[in-house]
């Protein structure tokens, strides 16, 4: 059995968290930290999970955290960066949901974060937790950058593209819409239903976090500099996220499906569906997979991605244990194997 | 031209009282008032109404209410029972959409809101703002107390039948369901659209403060005392409120759509639908009419009366402007005369 | 393994049967028919299924359903009456999801689904399936009636009170609100999300099918004749049940808490919560728990209970699995075991 | 008073004309057609009309549509083509919200559409009832086909760049996302609530009618041959429209945000958007007003122009009543004068 701990229990991955977690076959829930909630019970603030975990929010001071096997991160940006070192030195290995030791990048880093960073040897270390991407190397990894929801939807959709040099990565074009749940359990106004209910609206169309992110795999998979227009936007619903992609074929681009096909024949989870197929978000609610389709709109030039994904899935916990699992020599689908909600 | 001002306009109830001021032809929109926001255009807050609203939020201490010829407080409960008797002495009418002058007796209100109340004279003078009751009082009011929103769905769906006194009034169940705009424009965790959306609870049930509200109405009206059960319920949508009210007939009813239709049949806001009728919420979206419809389920002695509303414009902002209507002796539906969006 | 047959399996209830069984470490889905859709692949029109269920959909005529251990029909109302025998008389066991073995009384059926019954004997043999009544004949029994949805939430919110006797069972009022896949997949203009989004109301006030079924079981639990208002609504959201129930108290009813917990105490899937606590639908979503909640307002006479389910599990396609594990000896949470999806 | 009659009136952009049309002060409703209920009250189908609109259903063999000034045709495509010739021949002016006269390359036509038009001549006189494109021909003219709900979103927000010339006219990328009452108000499964809610997804992405007609606009408008992937997308809500717009800049494009605000100008109905700001579907729902906003990028020479519409409004029924103001020569805003429903 692994035994787990999560630092910063009260959002929405740290529940899914545990949703996830506490139906893993090998994996015994040792702790879970919240400064604010520490004695209240985890099934008190989120009672789906009555009767499937039992543990109380422990203080951060207090909670035996070196007595794990992994922690995950499940907190905001700015936390894993002060904390992560000594749990790794301890031989604890460390998984982080938020963006601290995603971007290899300080400087990039430091501005789109709004902070100096407190462990560039540990950015250096860490290896970015896309599993279709890197996982040699997250199966010896101390410490994993589990990507963010938006980057996952929108990297695999671009990847095989990319890789196989047949779209001119400078003008990259990804329109990527996400439920609420994607902005967190805080109380802000702009994401309440009286605000985001029955209405819709891109957001951060000057700048997104994301989008460096996204442009630093592609460049690695493309080996060639990206160029990337990335529009974020949000529907009015609570869970998952449809990014269409736009690029442009460079020459005779030969079987897309094909590509794609090939890309991922081995992927336990992307799911490159049958050509006209239109991928729906609710196909993968509460599901590790990510959908795709391709396009290629009256056989013209402009190649179109459709990509779904779980925002709290394999947007974000799910790929978490997607990478504990290729991290400890699990079968890398343990725990995860279960079936979108549709309808 | 009636000189409006208007006192705590960034929530839902300003807003919706701006909507429909700005094409009120008989109002001039003199100041609104924002502790937080002074300074700011009102159009930047509330883009809908972009072309329509060139007022800038003015900071309280120094917009000239005392100008107006009648004042709105869109606040929350315990501040106009402080602002108010200024603005009175100055000759300013006063219209408060919060719940400072609704409740009679003060030590229930003092139990309800926390509160011991700054102006028991004005809440003795105030006249409760349900026109289908107090039509003339209000005629002649300086101050009224607008309804709450379950209130106003409640009430005048049981108004007839207690006022006809053919149900036990000891036993009136009331199960009123509300949008999420309802719990008002507040950064709460609890009415974000990833709490509340694709979910539906009650709340409140061992106390919400409308009961007393409508107690204190229908005790009028039936000349007896009220027993009354209400269960709130939080429904994912914006708009709109639903209640579905239990009664008992004692003895012989008699024809209770005729009860209804009779009840109702010189009120411009109130629409008793045929005999089968479902009323839906939309039917009345953005509209200040209540429609109703009453039924007797197997001829039985239970009458089950359906009440809509939307929550921001009869349940709120559409009753205070129709207050302001009767007070200034303008046709009643002035301002409010527009169709519910549907869909 | 258990072979199933799943008959009419275009429907959301059939969609969820899949979904359950499809992870049901005991069971081998062996054909699921549609009369219109032979030859397609389910997961091609199901695509949460994808991976999971390789099944095409066969011609109902050339569907080997007497090989299966238990056939579930997932049938439109009428089917499963017409096409039980054949399978009984086989050998093979018979879980109806549809309403045909429901109602004992046939001329009380008769009169609700405007049918004559083809097959009374049967009727008289089926066994109700809520297992928190009839566990022990469940087990035995070769033909078993599934509950509908509405009944589930209500039933399982008032059978502690009735079968106590400490209320009066002749005055039960229960105001349920289910989202929308309770009307089932078919093309209905009423349904559609530009009608039933975004908006709130009633249906069938007059009456309603569900009536019936909850008074049957009711009568039988408390030994005496049950009056019941009931009223259902449609709730603009996709899956779940809640329940409001009130009923009024006969003398002193003791301690209603533990009444309820001790009703429940050995059950695995009704969850009794904690004084004080507002079930919602989500936490139940995907979940074959009932999740419920007892209040007395006031400490009055009235009692309200809230009971919320998940209308395609426990109230369908999940109790339907809960019946046949009960009914094959296997642990009765075998495939069950799933924690509801929050957010 | 103009006489007005409606063709088609039971579908959304039917009862919207209704809800617009009752409250102009200058329309005379005459007679509203449905051969399916004829004789049905238009205000038992759509209650939000009660009190508003006394009109039956008519025949369409009865009608006495010659007697109009102008008749609306809210019919499904192919119908208007047969029978508007009869009306303009006894004088009256017709306005077509269905796609049968807004393409003008037959051929073009028949092979999106699937028929062979009736009516040639009369799509060669057809004015295509874009007001910022055309007021002045729609002021003349007898027969205006009003532009799609899509269309009128991404054709406004590409014209200043196409008409300035200074994008790549043939390399456009809308990608637009509507509310489900862009489906219509038809029994269909794929807009069922349970369908289409809590989801998203993209549709028609190999091609859908309206790109063509977008084409056919800007490249009148640009005097080039225009090259547009357009991706239509399905959002979990009623009404709305949001065009996410993306073209490459050609040179040095200057300042674009005055481009947009010169563009409009003069404009009624097209709202620019001061610099950063995030149109939402809301700000305009119920309301004629297309707002736009204008981006670069990190000053790169992608443009990305954000459109927002409400798709029965401004993308059908209110910019029909607005080209029939212009026709008949009344304010172009009378009847149009609203504020969006927000929130």
């Amino acid at each position: 059995m692994i035994r787990v701990g999560i630092v910063g229990g009260t959002g929405y991955t740290g529940v899914e968290l545990l949703r996830i977690l506490a139906l893993h076959p090998d994996v015994e829930l040792v702790a879970i930290t919240s400064r604010g909630n520490a004695g209240e019970k985890v099934a008190d603030m989120f009672p789906n999970l009555r009767g499937h975990v039992d543990l109380v929010f422990s203080d951060p001071a207090e909670a035996d955290l070196k007595a794990c096997d992994v922690v995950f991160f499940a907190t905001p940006n700015g936390i894993a960066m002060g904390q992560a070192r000594e749990l790794l030195e301890a031989g604890v290995r460390v998984i982080d949901l938020a963006a601290d030791f995603r971007i290899k990048d300080l400087d990039v880093w430091s501005r789109w974060y709004g902070m100096t960073h407190a462990s560039p040897d540990l950015v250096a270390e860490a290896v970015y937790g896309l599993p279709e991407l890197n996982r040699e190397a997250i199966r010896g990894a101390r410490l994993v950058a589990n990507p963010g929801c938006h980057v996952t939807a929108v990297t695999l959709g671009l990847l095989p593209l990319v890789r196989a040099g047949v779209v001119d990565a400078s003008r990259l074009i990804a329109d990527s819409k996400s439920g609420t749940s994607g902005a967190g359990r805080k109380a802000e106004v702009h994401t309440l239903m009286a605000e985001a209910g029955e209405s819709f609206r891109a957001y951060a169309v000057a700048g997104h976090r994301h989008q460096p992110e996204i442009c630093q795999t592609l460049e690695i998979a493309g080996g060639e500099p990206v160029g990337l227009t990335f529009v974020p936007h949000l529907v009015p619903m609570v869970r998952g996220i449809e990014a269409t992609l736009y690029a442009t074929l460079k020459g005779d681009a030969g079987d897309l499906q094909a590509l794609f096909e090939q890309a991922y024949a081995d992927e336990p989870f992307v799911d490159v569906m049958p050509p006209g197929s239109l991928p729906e978000t609710r196909s993968v609610r509460g599901n590790n997979v990510c959908r795709l389709a391709v396009y290629r709109p009256g056989a013209g030039d402009t190649v179109v991605v459709l990509s779904v994904i779980d925002n709290l899935v394999k947007g974000a916990s799910g790929q978490a244990v997607q990478n504990m699992n290729i991290m400890f020599g699990l079968p890398e689908a343990m725990g995860l194997r279960t079936i979108g909600l549709l309808p």
